[in-house]
């Protein structure tokens, strides 16, 4: 019961004051510490209608610099919000390393309140709520100090409350219906928030049922315990964690050694023919696809001059430019790598009816990001799980997800070099970098190896495109995506 | 839903035969290495009733050196186990570093069974689950790994099997009367399992739903998922875990050095009688613990020559021999060292009715082990938490858990010290290694504060003795036991 959840009893005025006083200053003085060792914060306050959660928020930032938090209202759902992922809105407003997000409520009201309307089935409430751990547990793996209070009145209090703001003209317009109706529905309200509090209270983002009788009192809990979260994630911050089982059913493939490429070719003229006809079917089925509101993502990775640019084109070119963005991946800018390595990947995902291709993708996080060293041996062990759960998501939203290895020889690649090298026009596309990459075949073909065994789900399966005739490879693309999004429609 | 929870679709019978041999070998294989790296592993198996666990579990094993494994089966509850918490008989089955157990069901069976038979209400199960979830939790941070699976079968398999069973006259008493009522009741047996399963999924120690419609079909996932999670196991193993936040009620405690000595004496005459009224309270009061068999527990630890010895024979002494004992704890033996620092503990917990008074406890975790180095910083760090889960899991089972701190300063120390060393008969109180923890005094005062601060949950507080008179922390602590324990009477 929320009721018993609540942490500590209240004090005497006196301590209250004193210890109001030092917990501030704790606060204050924290907040160098976190900027220091690139601590990100995520504080989400959520509770009863008129607990105060707004009024909490701005007393405690009042101990912050401006400069290291960012207050994040999220209420209303916009148009926008409603075809991304459900936790499209959470994951972009996600805190940079050093700084706090104050979240006034978030994914638990999300989820609350279209229970408490009964526009949510079980089902996809229990889809929700494992989204949601996974979520919270992503972020403290992955150095965020994630911390959940509740705003718990009594349903007396809330009357008495609604009853004041209402009585005075000048906060009448800050009661609206919602919190009527939780105040007429409070045990029912209680039931829900009850089971989900239950459901997603976890040991390293556990619940905080804060006691908001008086204002002064919700934020000296919400300081202190704040405080002792931001030291315990101090400690805890040098620590590798765990790498976790894989829980999601995996599709067997084979290794890039066991793929043969002889014979994977096409005549000129073939190829033409279907081209043409295949490009045709995809460019109706995108029609369909919007219709239907389906999101689509092809994510794209292969070896390099293995043929990625020329394969994508052959697909968009078959599709209604509005309907689709092709992203091309780069190293991450400054403000992408001080976040969760995949909020680059979230901000771009498609509206729902959309078609994003990825050149290049999240798994530069298990290939250059390993072989490079750009990241720690922990955590590309960890990314396979993390990406497995990444497209788990997508794939419950309802988006297809497409994969590619674009797949050539070593021989090949070394002749395409040289024909690049070879031809002015095309000398941009080939770099240093590139010669040295192939000097690193052999490991980036266990690491490739490695990924496709690990990251091949039955619901994002990776598809291996034999290019050596780049013309075989494209066709075979065009037919892949046309089969799984025949599946769909 | 169960059915969907499924890992993997059944290979044809040559891909499995093939699969079944290497999975075997690689086993076979593990085993040695679980040795060597000490890591101890509990393989819990649950599932429908003639799904196959015992035969699934007998398989495997043909594969373990049988020095290397034990198997458990826990479906009879005895008298003795009603007796003690509910974790109590899966607590003392933990195996040891570097072996197996196999439980043939466990604690979800346990759970679910009274569900169904509806004598478990709604407050009960909620509080199992989240000591269920703290136990696993605790089980993976101190290193072992748990593997739970859950054997599914169809309504219609399972009722094609007991028709089986029942036909053949050597088998037939393998069916039992719980088999058929789950069969009868399948749809509200798997809405009770769907929970149960969703509730206590976790990320280090999730659920591997087993396809149970074929012997060596079972085998196999077993077989894989147990070394692919071997494999992982090893690779965490020497990751330190991070401390969680504080989630329990805690009492403001003072620091020892704020506790005044001054003054806290008695007269002889005075403690005589005192004495002797209250021995007489606490020996009526013993009886009626009987009778309502609510189980207590006295935790004592003090400075050396604060006076434990004698402050706990004047609690002894007023009870019924029959209904108390007394745990004298030094280091622990090599067979206790190989498993949980508190499994020597929960297996000297006293049955419900009786007292056990623990001299020198769990919280050497914090003081010795942490101050001699007798465990990493990162577990007496993490130890806090894990005990305030050890005692709420007690004061759940509804025991009564009353821990002193034997106070006295470092002068009275030197005093009673060197009175020992000069009286012949007191002289084997007195060794090398309490002048040697004499000169940490410093340190020690800082653990016990810390520990003080940290586990004065509200279910299980420490009070302070002051026994500079011993005659003072006597009475002191009969009334606080007798104080206790009428709340509960």
């Amino acid at each position: 019961m929320l009721r018993d959840r609540i942490l500590a009893e209240k004090p005497e005025e006196e301590e209250l004051k004193s210890r109001l006083k030092a917990a501030r200053d704790r606060l204050a003085a924290r907040q160098m510490k976190i900027k220091e060792h690139r601590l990100p914060v995520l504080v989400l306050l959520e509770g009863w209608g008129t607990s105060g959660k707004g009024s909490t928020i701005g007393q405690v930032i009042r101990n912050i610099d401006p400069r290291f938090f960012k207050v994040a209202s999220m209420e209303i759902i916009r148009e926008e919000d409603r075809r991304k992922p459900f936790l499209w809105r959470y994951f972009s407003q996600i805190p940079e390393a050093g700084k706090f997000v104050f979240m006034d409520s978030g994914w638990m009201d999300e989820v609350t309140r279209a229970r408490l309307m009964g526009t949510m089935d079980d089902e996809t409430y229990d889809r929700r709520i494992a989204g949601i751990r996974r979520f919270e547990r992503q972020l403290t793996d992955n150095g965020y100090l994630v911390m959940k209070f509740f705003l718990h009145i009594s349903a007396k209090e809330q009357k008495k409350r609604i009853c004041e703001l209402k009585d005075d003209i000048d906060t009448r317009w800050r009661i609206n219906e919602a919190d009527r109706w939780q105040n007429k529905n409070y045990k029912k309200c209680l039931d829900i928030f009850d089971r989900y509090l239950d459901a997603t209270d976890s040991p390293a983002v556990p619940w905080y049922v804060v006691d908001a009788r008086s204002r002064k009192w919700a934020e000296l809990q919400v300081l202190e315990t704040l405080t002792e979260g931001i030291d315990i994630a101090m400690q805890n911050r040098a620590l590798a964690v765990p790498v976790l089982q894989n829980v999601f059913p995996l599709v067997k493939m084979p290794k890039l050694c066991e793929v043969s490429l002889n014979g994977k070719t096409m005549e000129e003229e073939a190829y033409k023919t279907e081209l043409k006809r295949l490009q045709k079917h995809l460019g109706e089925l995108h029609n369909r696809l919007y219709r239907k509101k389906i999101p689509v993502i092809i994510a794209y990775e292969g070896w390099d001059a293995a043929g990625k640019g020329g394969n994508i084109r052959r697909i968009t070119e078959a599709l209604d430019p509005r309907g689709f963005e092709v992203h091309p991946i780069a190293g991450p800018e400054p403000h992408e790598k001080a976040r969760h390595y995949l909020w680059r990947f979230y901000t771009r995902l498609p509206r729902t009816g959309h078609i994003a291709v990825f050149d290049r993708t999240w798994y530069g996080r298990v290939m250059v990001e390993r072989l490079e060293g750009f990241c720690m041996e922990n955590d590309w062990k960890r990314a396979y799980n993390e990406i497995n759960e990444f497209e788990k998501e997508l794939s419950d939203w309802g988006a297809v997800i497409i994969k590619f290895w674009v797949h050539i020889d070593k021989d090949t690649q070394l002749e395409r070099f040289t024909m690049r090298q070879n031809t002015p026009e095309k000398q941009w596309k080939i770099t240093d970098e590139d010669w040295r990459n192939r000097e690193k075949w052999d490991v980036y073909e266990e690491a490739v190896d490695e990924m496709i065994q690990k990251t091949s789900t039955s619901y994002a399966p990776w598809h291996i495109l034999e290019s050596v005739d780049k013309r075989y490879a494209r066709i075979q693309a065009l037919k892949i995506v046309i089969d799984e999004l025949e599946k769909v429609l």
